[in-house]
């Protein structure tokens, strides 16, 4: 049976790190990597309509499999034709397993070698995640990239446990791969191990015969020193093999994106730009800032200048200024600085895609982190 | 001086009612009547960008000069090189006086010949609008059609009451038409009287010579009888001239739009689609719905199969519903009905302007009145 799912690494960094360009196919379209993939979490990444997506620059979405399973429930979607079909998004789309929001969100029932049992945080309902029945969710919602049960751990947590959580994370990933999967949906698997540098090195080396069609690295940016993470993602890719995606998931800011992309990560996941965009915080090439700052008050000028979205292309600083203002708070505001923080986190990896092929990555690397650097010096938040 | 605003009457009903179409052309482009204005009360049509707008076919925008004198203050917004700069938006904008919200929603303070002193809602600040104030205000907005200021009442109200407003409120209109405007923003005068023929009648008499560029009708929808408020539209229609634009003020729904076009209106303004919109309201060719309601759970139907909106085009009543639901509450969904709401509102005055021309007004009239008022008999909201 061949799959649609295919992963080509297209060109790699001639300036020294472990950076690559790499193109995924899928069954609902290919994209280029590294690439950024905002959260639509409950069916539609918030205030984004699919046009507005594609018009961003957004080649593939991440679903929560925890959220959509809870309201409006997988068959539900089902019913529509899947989740393509419900929210209207004909690109690619990865689903998480669900497993992070039951550890996260939910409030936790019963944990034992056979799944996870828990009550809703939304309906206080009671739902069984085993890593069958994740698979299963997945498959209704027809992702093309699904994911499996991992028992999710917080920061700090003993080696101890740590340890115990990714023997059993390891055993639900065996039972995972033994079921059956439809041709154009591919599973990833997800390396634990907190930040104990054994116990990554041995689940990734447990992973690599199971034949995954890419690789995720979980349990990080979950409150560990910076230093820790990239430790964690250097080591890891060294084990990874080389033909296959790496998806570092929940990161991150846009320099936690450089910086793992020079650390080998071909994949991206955040709500930073979605979520930050709705209390008034704005990326730009040259560091973050705040809407609301009375500073912005009168500014003619965009939220970036070297940005091309509809956002920048359209409306002053001073406008957007106003519709976050006190009393006024027009929705308008949300989708327009949403709209823009995807855009420039697409124009980031975009960039970065660029110069990995030109050999400037390190270059470009390095101006980027001393900018934002800079930025956050000043920065008025 | 040569003014940029015109009026051209391009045709009337053959099939026997006051209804006409007509031109209007302004500094900022022209538009065919009968026309709805969306309400853009704080420099934004609520959760709409102005492309959103040009995509509903949006041709003419409403703004609030009380809102935006208020916050963020029209001196402000002339900075930006006024209103339509502000917020982006190139085609003709209509302000109001600011008159109907110093009377609903401020704190009043005193009213006398000379103006009205109040305090804003928003910010406690003393605000003192008299007839050539408001104008200023209008001017440094830069808006085609501006609104003199008058005095506004509910209802009930007295006899004795309405006449002394209707006599204030001439006497305003007496001083604003003294005061110098730039060829570009063209003035109409609005009729006041509430409920009473002969002070409507006078009222409208009184105007006449004042050569005003357009005709207002207001203080009505202002919850007196339906009965009441077409009585009034059809006595004024007979007395004001022909050869002018006549705007009902705040008005109204579907039905209110469509009876109100046959007493020979032109112009429109509501909030009802938007604001509707925000609470799950949906208008069709077949009558209001409540898109919470649970029967539209599993719908695979659009909102209206008529409607080409990029709402009816892309998503599904279930969809949509999910949006909506409890614990989801997307702002997407507020976006999507108010793009449909908004496209529906000018379908209906395209619809009303080509059966004007082709003569069968009466009879689209006569069949859309009885499927809203069957609709209305079922509503389930």
């Amino acid at each position: 049976m061949t799959t649609s799912f295919q992963f080509t690494v297209t060109g790699t960094d001639s300036s020294g790190t472990r950076a690559r360009t790499g193109k995924v196919e899928t069954a609902h379209g290919s994209f280029e990597t590294p690439v950024f993939m905002p959260v639509g979490t409950r069916a539609v990444v918030k205030t984004m309509s699919p046009r507005d997506l594609k018009d961003t620059g957004t080649k593939i979405l991440l679903g929560n499999t925890y959220h959509l399973a809870v309201r409006p429930g997988e068959k539900h979607i089902e019913k529509f034709g899947k989740l393509h079909k419900f929210m209207a998004w004909d690109g690619p789309i990865l689903t998480d397993s669900g497993g992070f929001q039951v550890f996260s969100l939910a409030d936790l029932r019963k944990l034992n070698d056979d799944g996870v049992t828990f009550r809703s945080h939304v309906n206080g309902d009671i739902y069984t995640f085993t890593p069958e029945r994740v698979l299963e969710i997945q498959q209704s919602l027809g992702s093309d990239i699904m994911m499996p049960l991992d028992q999710c751990l917080g920061w700090p947590c003993t080696y101890e446990d740590a340890q115990a959580a990714a023997v059993r994370s390891l055993a639900w990933l065996k039972r995972s791969v033994q079921v059956p999967l439809p041709p154009d949906q591919a599973l990833f698997g997800i390396v634990q191990g907190s930040v104990y540098p054994d116990l990554r090195k041995m689940y990734a080396e447990e992973m690599l015969p199971l034949n995954l069609a890419g690789h995720s690295i979980g349990g990080l940016a979950v409150g560990e020193p910076k230093e820790a993470m990239f430790e964690m993602i250097s080591l890891v890719n060294e084990i990874l093999p080389w033909h296959k995606p790496r998806y570092l998931m929940g990161v991150g800011s846009p320099q936690d994106i450089v910086m793992a992309v020079s650390r080998g990560v071909d994949m991206f996941d955040c709500v930073m730009p979605t979520r930050n965009a709705r209390s008034g915080g704005v990326f730009t090439w040259d560091g973050k800032m705040q809407i609301r700052n009375s500073r912005h008050s009168e500014s003619l000028e965009p939220l970036d200048q070297r940005c091309s979205c509809y956002c920048c292309r359209t409306f002053t600083r001073g406008y957007l200024h106003h519709l976050f203002s006190k009393k006024v708070e027009e929705i308008l505001g949300l989708t327009l600085l949403t709209l823009h923080n995807i855009t420039f986190y697409h124009s980031l990896t975009k960039t970065i895609r660029e110069t990995i092929q030109n050999g400037q990555f390190t270059e470009f690397s390095r101006d980027f982190l001393e900018r934002y650097r800079k930025a956050s010096e000043t920065e008025e938040e």
